[in-house]
C-alpha cells in the first residue's frame, strides 16, 4: 500500500497507489503524487516495475507518474514500461515526452477503452480484466487472477512407479496414467496443484453501482475504495465515492474471502473508524495504511 | 526548507522546495513532487501563498506544481496564484488548465527572461529580482530583499517635544524638525529604523559561474545548492551542479552573512560531511534538512 489517502494532501498518507507482486513480477495500480519516494521508502524493487495501471486522470492518482517515469529515466532503464488507462492519459504521457526526449526507454501506453469486463493484459501466471466505474469520469478497475497452474508431479512417485517422461507429461496435462497393461495411475495420486488460484481487484475511486459485486464475484482479496464515513452517504452520491457500509456490502454480495479498504476522506483520518463500520456488515475487512503489506 | 534532495528519490527527503515568510505574506521557491504534502506536514499556511518562484522546468523543482493547483481549486481559493518561472514552464500550466478548467482563481504566468539582475516582482516591504544560473537549461535564482523601511518616531519623543503631526511626517522622511525658534529636534534621536533590510538568495541548480559573487554581493542569507562533496568536482562540472567547496567560496566572496546548502546527491544522504566540506572555507554554512526553519 503506498498511498491511502484521498484527494486533500494529509501529512500521513500519500495518495492513491499500489504495488502488486505476482510471482516476482512487480505491478503499480495509480501513481499519485509521491509514488516514487514511497516506493524507495518501502523498498518496493522499483527498477523491476513492468506495468502501470491507471484508474482514472484525476491528479490524486497520476501526478506521481511525471517522477516515476524521469527516475526510470535518470536510473537507466532500457526496458520498456507498460502504461494502462484510459484514453485521457494519453496526453499526460506526451506531455511528459516532450521534455524527455533523451529517455533511454520506450513507454507503451494501452488505451483502456471498454464498457464491460475484459481481459486487457496477461502474462504466464496472471491475466488482467478491466472494468468500467462509476465515478463521474472514464475511470476502471483492475482485476489481477493468476491462472490455474499446472500439475506438479510428486517426486516420490516417479521412482515408485517408475514414471517415463511421456507419462509425467500425461500427469502434467492433467490425466491419468493408463499403461498397456491396463494398470491405472490416478492423477490425484501421483500429482497436485501447488496452489488455488487468487485474485485481486482494484477498486477506486467510485460510487456503488448495479452488478458491481457480479464483476467482483468470488475475488480473493478485494480492495475497494471507501472514502466517506456511513455518515456523509449524500457526499458520497454526490462525488461519486463509496461509503464504508456501500463498500462492505459489495465485498459480501460479491462473496470475497477479505475486504481492504482506503482513499478516507480528509475530514476524518482514524482508519479505524472506516474499518469498524465495514465489519458491521463485512467482518474480514482490513483498514490500510500506507506501507502496509497483504499476502495474498 | 520543504525539499533538500536532487533529482534521484530518497526516503528521508523531499525535492526542491522553500517556503519564505517576509512580513506576514508567503512565496514558494521551487515545487519538487510532494511539496504540497510537505506544506501540510511542517504547518506552511498553504492558503496564503501568492507567488511561486520556478529556478527550472526539470521534474524534480516543478512536479509538485500541479497538485499544488490542484488543491488550491479543490479548496475554493479565489485570490490569483502568480507564477515566476522560465518561458518554458508555460506548457506546464497550459497543460494543467486543460485538465481543470473549473479552477475557481487564476493562475497567472509572469516569464522570467533575462540575462542580467533584474527585478520582476515587488511588494510594499520586498522585491525580488531574478538572475540567469549555469545549468545547460534556462534556470534562474531569486534574491528578495527587503526594503528599507521608513522610520519610526519614539512615542516618547511626541510627548517630550509635544511634536505635531508636521513634525513627525518630516521626521517620517527622515528629516530633522527644525523649529521656526531654531530649535533642532535630530532625526537620530526622535525616531528610529525598525530592522536594517535583510535578502535571502536561492541558488538552485547551477554550476558557480564568473560573476556570480558579484550578484550575490552582501545578501544576508544565501541558500546555495551542494550537490557534490568535493571528491565528485567532475560529475559537479558535467552536470552543471556545484560543490561543497564551491558554495562555500561564493558565500565567502560575496561576503554573505549565513550560507545554507541541500540538494544534495542521493549517493551521499549525510549532510554532516557537506556541512564540514563547506565550513573549511566558510564556517558559517548550515546544511539544511526538510522541516527545518531558518530565521533570517
Amino acid at each position: 500500500m503506498l498511498g491511502t489517502a484521498s484527494a486533500m494532501p494529509v501529512a500521513t498518507r500519500n495518495q492513491s497507489a499500489q504495488a502488486l507482486q505476482v510471482h516476482g513480477r512487480l505491478f503499480l495500480m495509480d501513481a499519485g503524487e509521491g509514488v516514487q519516494t514511497q516506493m524507495v521508502r518501502y523498498r518496493v524493487p522499483m527498477a523491476k516495475l513492468e506495468a502501470v495501471f491507471i484508474s482514472h486522470v484525476h491528479g490524486d492518482h497520476v501526478y506521481g507518474l511525471f517522477g516515476l517515469l524521469s527516475t526510470f529515466g535518470m536510473g537507466g532503464r532500457m526496458v520498456p514500461l507498460h502504461v494502462y488507462g484510459p484514453a485521457n492519459l494519453r496526453p499526460f504521457i506526451n506531455f511528459f515526452l516532450s521534455y524527455n526526449d533523451w529517455l533511454p526507454y520506450e513507454i507503451v501506453f494501452h488505451p483502456v477503452n471498454t464498457r464491460f469486463p475484459e481481459v486487457i493484459f496477461e502474462t504466464k501466471s496472471v491475466t488482467v480484466t478491466a472494468f468500467p466505474l462509476l465515478h463521474g469520469i472514464e475511470t476502471y478497475g483492475y482485476i489481477f487472477r493468476e491462472k490455474e497452474p499446472q500439475w506438479n508431479v510428486r517426486k516420490e512417485c516417479i521412482a515408485e512407479y517408475g514414471l517415463t517422461l511421456t507419462e509425467i507429461g500425461t500427469l502434467k496435462r492433467g490425466e491419468d496414467v493408463v499403461r498397456e497393461d491396463g494398470t491405472v495411475i490416478p492423477l490425484a495420486e501421483a500429482a497436485y496443484k501447488p496452489f488455488v488460484p487468487r485474485s485481486y481487484a482494484y477498486v477506486s475511486d467510485t460510487a456503488v453501482f448495479p452488478g458491481e459485486a457480479e464483476v467482483l464475484k468470488d475475488v480473493t482479496v478485494l480492495y475497494h475504495e471507501a472514502t466517506f464515513l456511513q455518515e456523509h452517504e449524500d457526499k458520497a452520491a454526490a462525488r461519486f465515492h463509496s461509503t464504508t457500509l456501500q463498500a462492505a456490502r459489495v465485498a459480501l454480495d460479491a462473496g470475497v474471502s477479505r475486504l481492504l479498504i482506503g482513499h478516507y476522506s480528509s475530514r476524518n483520518l482514524d482508519q479505524r473508524l472506516y474499518e469498524a463500520e465495514c465489519r458491521t456488515i463485512f467482518p474480514e475487512t482490513y483498514a490500510a495504511s500506507d506501507g502496509d503489506e497483504f499476502e495474498i
